[in-house]
């Protein structure tokens, strides 16, 4: 009898190392070796599924992205404008796991010496940027669609860094207390 | 006659060197061989300044972070309440350079792995808390000091990671205008 191979969870279990390689170590630390080690694999059943480092990588990546964008569209639903918005951002701050905040900072780390990651990186924005984009338009005309948007930006990232550089994470009452002074003056 | 070696301007070129090595590898990859090589010297001469890795890397974050001090304080001079809050976060989102702000993030990414990477950083937030504390206290009770210092170390954070998400540094302009967005209706 054959041996059947469930080719989908190989290349999620593949995929699964790459993460805990990154979050421990960084992107940086990823090597095809490593990665057939902790997957339970040889380097050529990964390679069977990859064709290289690059390509690891930029399907790992694509798989977390794809999966937040999923985790995303499911929070803003049918909203519009500024409470999409909010729910947008209130997912990026409240609702992602801790493991999402870290995998993005690793990315974000990455992304200044790899390419591979740093275009994965930028498919992602883009896709986050039309987000904002489209319902930025519908909310009132203070401030300016642009500022609000990169107002967003700063401080989804500010309050996910914040609790990296205070070492332990911000309550999730610390940041919600801290995006509401944000926000509400906004207007959202 | 003896030949006379300047220490500190040692000591200063291998604190470069650790510099140099973080915002290209980050601090995992500072050892006190690359040190070498990069400052000009022999393994013996770091070692002859520094006990190993540990207070090599002390020495650099505590030099950095205390020039960073010199430059905040500065930046504040005499002032009291909001403004000397608006001086201290202007500086940190416009006054420091590039480089400041790559190596505060690859310090920030160290200290998820390195004591004494953490340790040297909590110190400087610590700094750093107490100099928004004594000013917020001065500020209109609105929001509570506690929740208008975690929106500035928010956006402070924010500002600074948001051009490292994006890949290319936002312009000064575009900075300042996220900046006020924020500071305005808190009445800064």
């Amino acid at each position: 009898m054959p041996r059947t191979v469930d080719h989908d969870a190989r290349r999620e279990a593949i995929c699964d190392a790459v993460v805990t390689i990154a979050l421990e170590d960084g992107f940086a630390a990823v090597t095809i070796r490593r990665v057939a080690a902790l997957a339970g694999a040889s380097t050529s059943v990964v390679t069977h599924y990859v064709a290289g480092r690059d390509e690891l990588l930029a399907l790992t990546v694509r798989r977390e992205g794809a999966r937040r964008r999923e985790q995303i569209e499911e929070a803003v639903g049918g909203l519009a404008g500024g409470p999409a918005l909010r729910a947008a951002v209130e997912w990026a701050v409240l609702g992602a796991t801790e493991a999402t905040h870290r995998t993005w900072l690793a990315l974000l780390v990455g992304a200044q010496s790899e390419p591979v990651l740093r275009a994965e990186l930028d498919a992602f924005n883009r896709w986050w940027d039309r987000l904002l984009r489209r319902h930025a338009r519908l909310v009132g005309p203070t401030p300016d669609a642009r500022v609000l948007i990169d107002v967003l930006d700063a401080i989804v990232d500010g309050l996910i860094v914040a609790g990296f550089d205070e070492g332990a994470g911000w309550s999730l009452a610390r940041r919600r207390r801290a995006l509401d002074a944000v926000l509400v003056p906004l207007g959202l």
